[in-house]
This record gives structure tokens, sequence and C-alpha cells, in this order.
């Protein structure tokens, strides 16, 4: 049964705490044993590559090769049915459409003091984009971390998967050759992020790795953190809806369970001022859960990290979504837009009863690679600016560097920093 | 004596190579003492800063109170010449008008399938501002750090800085009153790190991390990433000047005089295809540096870390710039525009013989935090976007779900996803 927590209650407060504080997730120290296979690709390259791929995937990299071969990818693409390539193209041209309005414009400006001030944005050279392997092997994460990229005008995406026992899901294959992935190596875990971050001679080095991971993922691109960029650390996943007395009970209950069957760590929570619709959304979950072929994740997920919040009314709703910060947040009400504006941390909003998130998950445009774990709170969904830089502009004439440079050699003395102050006092003894 | 590489030279790229892949910084293993020192923030709070203060930084915080009260920051700023809280004001008002640009624009549109798509961005709600104690504690970088999250709108900006013996920089609490720091607290270290990530009685949790800081520092932002947000791990600083005949060799050795009085570990470089210029910058230098009062550091540098290249023409300046990544890059010729679209990887561009460095540290209205040791590659400057993000806005109607749920419940079955197709589905039977 999931925790139901009622606002009126004295004790809410700090029920709702506890249920903030859950961790859902056990944290499993790896930090030192990665750091030793990080070194060992670092000294061996890829003949650490094949010593690791044999000992944890049970893989002789030598008879496969470490790369995958065109004529693999393309095979792969063909057993791929043809009702599948379709929803991979359509699903890729939808999510390029829409990361495309992301990309900024480079400015250049004069100001009134007479400088030129701008910026200009370039492309990250190259990518690493890590794919989990087994269960969590999904083509639909492929296209999202690949579209902001290739849109972002990414030369090289090289992409890393794991193929324990020789094992690869032909459909993530066929998603990268549809997303324009320009290499991919069979290689998984801390090593994987290793060869990516340091290069080896068949892997070449990139300057950034985003995609998810287990512990030893994580704890790689947190430890190669500086030598390359890496986007976000993912946790287990959520969403939370709000809905009033006008949703239907069938599709909540659908739509959490979605949430629910990824893995028992997920988290689907109701926030409603319609307790009966919470009474109603319940008894949904239980009957759906019944007959869903991944009870055995989604039944734990509900019970242990399930929650039903009954409060006063949509404003206390959306209050206590904000302390929150969802991953995933459906307002399924009559007038979602109303309601837009009032939201400050989420990583996703879903409008209104028509839009399950499964449909972002897919196919509606939007990024499904979303902050987890309330990081909402400062972090934004993967997009085209994980994969561009911006490079600042600054020039001065002969006679706005003299307008600025008295300020500029005060706060210069200030610091200490003569060598600073005299590089612009030497331009004015002309 | 600083390097010289000469483009023409047999072994040119090998000793290229091993320029890039110098370390002018000797990492130290601190992580384990950070754990332990972070942990006792968490599980002591206040008391903890309290222990850790007095051992570190030889200051009993119960005398003088963790937070500088209002009365300290204000007479800090009395204290201060007008001169100097003039040219504070200058700097920050000239940094603010440059970043209001920045703020991107929410948007939402419905496309040609009828689905409802946009973003909206929200500034994170609170930040807090590293401050290095000692030697590198600047004014200027307090009103770096806190512009772009004033623009952005951040409600509380909590700052830190270590008082060594209860030694503060009067200037560094002024110029945090100019720029409307709403909290200022006498902390450093890791301990101030974990305060502003876990929170105290004192000191409340913000949601990102910011500033510069020694090994300590860099690795408790590392530990602490994921509780909250951080900006780049900073590493020492660096200018590569690009410049040809046109150039004024005693303003350039000017510029690489200036970034060298940094700390020993900075690194200045000059590129040009002229070799009498790069000569007699190297005689400007060795000229300037006796007079300088930053010898002792200025001096090591430039020979440790110094380079002058001599390529055969600008474009080869250029294209050895791109691998570089530098932090600052100085276009010291006439036309410095028509370079600007060939830089693809430097943190920024200085533009032309009037437009020292020092102006972008200081005044310019461009950002002087910027990202070093090539990472120039995949990060920016700071920025506006550093302290807002974005949240996906999704919507269909009934009838752009119909249009869309076949391949959203096809990409679902493949994945072994049912309750993600049930969702979909389940709106359309009505």
């Amino acid at each position: 049964m999931p925790v139901r927590l009622d606002q009126s209650a004295a004790d809410f407060e700090q029920q709702f705490l506890s249920l903030l504080g859950a961790k859902r997730e056990t944290s499993i120290e790896v930090g030192d044993a990665v750091e030793k296979i990080i070194n060992d690709v670092r000294m061996r390259g890829d003949r650490a590559l094949v010593d690791l791929t044999n000992k944890f995937d049970h893989l002789d990299l030598n008879q496969t090769g470490i790369a995958f071969t065109q004529d693999e990818i393309d095979a792969a693409y063909q057993e791929t049915s043809s009702q599948l390539i379709g929803a991979l193209n359509h699903a890729y041209k939808r999510i390029t459409a829409y990361h495309e309005r992301q990309l900024p414009k480079d400015e250049l400006y004069t100001d009134d003091a007479g400088v030129t001030l701008g910026s200009k944005w370039n492309a990250v050279d190259a990518v690493g984009i890590y794919v989990p392997g087994g269960l969590a092997s999904y083509p639909s994460s492929v296209l999202m971390n690949t579209a902001p990229a290739r849109v972002a005008g990414v030369e090289r995406i090289a992409m890393v998967v794991p193929t324990p026992n020789g094992v690869v899901n032909p459909t993530v294959l066929a998603a990268a050759k549809i997303a324009g992935v320009t290499e991919i190596y069979r290689v998984g875990g801390a090593q994987a992020i290793a060869a990516l971050a340091f290069g080896t001679d068949t892997i070449k080095p990139v300057n950034k790795i985003v995609g998810p991971g287990n512990a030893y993922v994580a704890a790689a691109k947190r430890q190669v953190y500086g030598t390359v960029g890496i986007d976000m650390i993912a946790g287990p996943s959520e969403v939370l809806v709000i809905a009033d007395d006008s949703a239907n009970p069938a599709w909540i209950a659908a739509d959490l369970l979605a949430q629910a069957e990824h893995d028992k760590s997920a988290q689907s929570i109701l926030i409603t001022p319609d307790a009966a619709l919470a009474d109603a959304v319940e008894k949904e979950v239980e009957r759906q859960l019944e007959i869903l072929p991944k009870k055995h994740l989604a039944g734990p997920s509900w019970d242990d990290y399930g929650a039903v919040i009954v409060v006063k009314d949509i404003d206390a709703a959306i209050a206590l979504s904000n302390r929150m910060a969802p991953e995933h947040l459906e307002l399924a009400v009559d007038d979602p837009q109303a309601l837009v504006g009032k939201v400050r941390h989420a990583g996703a909003i879903f409008l209104g009863h028509h839009t399950p998130e499964a449909i972002g998950d897919y196919i509606g445009g939007t990024n499904h690679v979303l902050p987890t774990a309330r990081s909402a709170r400062y972090a934004s969904g993967l997009n085209v600016h994980d994969f561009i830089k911006r490079i600042s502009i600054l020039g001065c004439t002969p006679s706005s560097l003299s307008a600025l440079a008295p300020d500029a050699v005060a706060l210069a003395e200030a610091e200490d920093l003569q060598a600073h102050g005299r590089s612009v006092s030497i331009r004015l003894n002309r």
C-alpha cells in the first residue's frame, strides 16, 4: 500500500518531509574499484578493455572486435520491423524539430561606452553516449541523447553499449543508425567511461559524456568530470500527477503504473483536492496492477514509494509539487495552462487529460532525459545547450579603453595585481 | 626561460603535444579527508563548523558568530574608498547589462500535429558563492559570481568566505553589498561547501554552489554534486595571445605578465607568425618582469609554463589555439573580427590591440569566470544559464494523441514497457 497523506492532518508537514527525504536508492561505495578500472584503461588502453570485458561481460573482444562494424549495424536495422523503423523515424523527426528551436543566436553589439560585446556559440567536437545493456537498453534513449547533439552540430558521436555474453538489442543499433551515431563500441561500465574520457587506440577521446548507467558508470562519470564534461548523475525516475475531480481515475492509475513499472525504486505520486478521486485511483491501481506483466516491479514500487496526498485545493498541490521538484509533472485538470505559470521546479510538464507522460517518453518531441531526485531545483532536462558552449567577446577602441581604464586600474590595485593594472595603463601612454 | 617552439621544426608536433599535456597542478589526494569533514558537518551542523574553523582558520566562531552582521558589512563598505566604491558600482552595472541579454524567453507553440510544445525558465531558488580567503580574495570575483545569479532572479545568495585569524578583505564585503548578496558567513574549506549543500541551523541549504577554491573546496564540490548543482572545477588560469607584426611588443608582454602574476602555475602563451615580434616580446617580458612587484610569482610562471610559438601564418595560429582551447584568447591583430569566426574553442575572446584581458577581468562587462585547463572544449564561462533551469512543456488534444498513439505504443512494446503503452491506449477507448 502506498502512503496516504492528508494536508488537514496535524502531522502532515512531518509526514511530507519524511516522504521528501525518503532514499530510494542505496548508494554502493564503488569509488575505489572504479578508480582502479579507470587507471587500468588509462595505462593499458584497448588491452584493458579486452580484459575487463572478458571479466564483467563474459565476452572476448579479440573475437568480436571492440567496434561494431557497419555491416553489423546495417543487419540490426534490417532485422527491425518496418513498423518499428517507422516509429523510430517519426519520433526522431519530432524530437529534432523541438530541439532545433533551442539553438541560440550569436550576438555582437556596441554599447554606449563604445565597447564591442558579444557571444558566439560552437558545438562540442565529440560526444560519448552511454547506453546501458540488458533490461534498460532503450532505443528511445538513444534518440533522446543523440538528437540534441546532432542539432547542436556535434561532429563525432561515439556510443558505448555493454553486450553481456555478446547479446545486444538490435533495435538500439537501429536507433543509433537513424539518429546518426558515428561509431558504436561494445563496452560498458566504468571501463567504457574511461575509454571515452582518455581514449584508447580504438576509441578516440571525446569532450563530453552523457547517458544513464549503474553505480559504476555514475562513479566513473563523477571521477572523469573535469577531463570531460558530463551530464547529470541520473537517479530513479518519478512522476507526480496533480488531478482534480475532472480527471479519469483509470487514466491516472495507468500513468502512475507506467512510472512504477520502470523499477522497484521508481516513485509515483498523486496529489488531489478530491478525496473521492484519491480513493478511486487507488482502487484502479490495484485493479490494473493485477493484469500488468511488470507487476513484479510496479507492485513493490507502488507499495514502497507510491503516495497519495489529499490537499485543500489545487494551489496547495502546486506548492507541494514545487517543494518536490518532480522529474515529470502531469497536470490532469481541465485548464492546465492556468497552472503552468505557478510551477517553479519540475523537469517536464504534461498538460491536461490527454497527455500521458509516455507520450513524452517516446514521440511528443520533448526530451525524456530529465532531472531526477529533486534536482529539477537546479537542473534542466537534456537539451541543445548541453552540447554547445559559449565564447564571450570583448573589444575596446582607444577611446573606450581610456574611458574604462581608471576604474579597471583602481580595481586591479585594490586586488594587489599590479601587472593587471599595468597592461591597461601601458596602452594609454601614446 | 619559456619554451620556444617553431612550427617549421621537424619535432614541432611532438613538442606541441608535450606543451598541451603539461600538468600545471599537482592534484593532492584529499578525497577521504573531505568526506570526513562533509559527514561531520552533516551530523553536527553548526558545532562542526565551529570546531573545524577553530582548527583550520584559528578563529572562534562562538565569539564572532558564523554570519557577518549587517553592521559589520556596512562598516566594511564605509571603510572602502569612494573611488573604489565607484569602480565597483561601475563594474557591477556593466556586468549586469551584459548578462541581462542572456535571459532566454519562455516559449509555447502548437505544431502541425496539433501538439502543444514549449519551455519555461525559472531561477534557482538559492545559490551559494564560495569566495577564497587570503591572497585570492578578490572583490571582482564577488561581482562576477553574483551578477548573473541576480540577473537570473535568484532570491537567496549566500556567500561563504574563510577569514583565517579573523582577517577579512573589507572590499570583498563591500562588493557583496553592492552585488546584493543576501547573507555572508565566515567559513571556508570543505566545511563551508558541506554547510551550503546540506544546511546547518545557521546556514540554510542552497541548490547550487559556484566559485573557485583550493583542492579541498574542489573535492568537496565534486562530492556534493547531485545533492546540489555545482559550476566547473576551476584550474590554474591561462592566456593565449595571437599577434601579428602590427602588435606592440611591450603591450603583449604586459598582458602575458598580467596572467603570470596570478600564481606560479598560471600560463602565458604567445603565438605569432612574426619571429621578430616573438624576440621583441621575450625581451620586453624580461624587462618588465624586473620591476614587477609580483616577480616572485610571474617569473616562475613564465619560466616554467610560458611558451612562444612561431607559426607559418595567422590561420595556423588559430588552428593551434583551437587545439588548446584557452581560457583567454587575445587577438592582437588589426582586423580581429575577421578571425572570430574561425575560433571554435576558447573561454573568451579579446579583440584587437586595445583590449587587454584585464579589462575583461574587471569592467568590460563579460564574465571573468571562464573554463580553464582546456575545458572550453565543452564548457562555457559563467552566465545566466548557470542560475536558471528549463521546464519542458507538452500537451496533446484527443486528436493529436490519437495521431501519435500508434507509434508511441509500438515503441513502448519494443521496450517491453506495457504499462507505458497502456497509459496511451486507455485514453483512446471512449
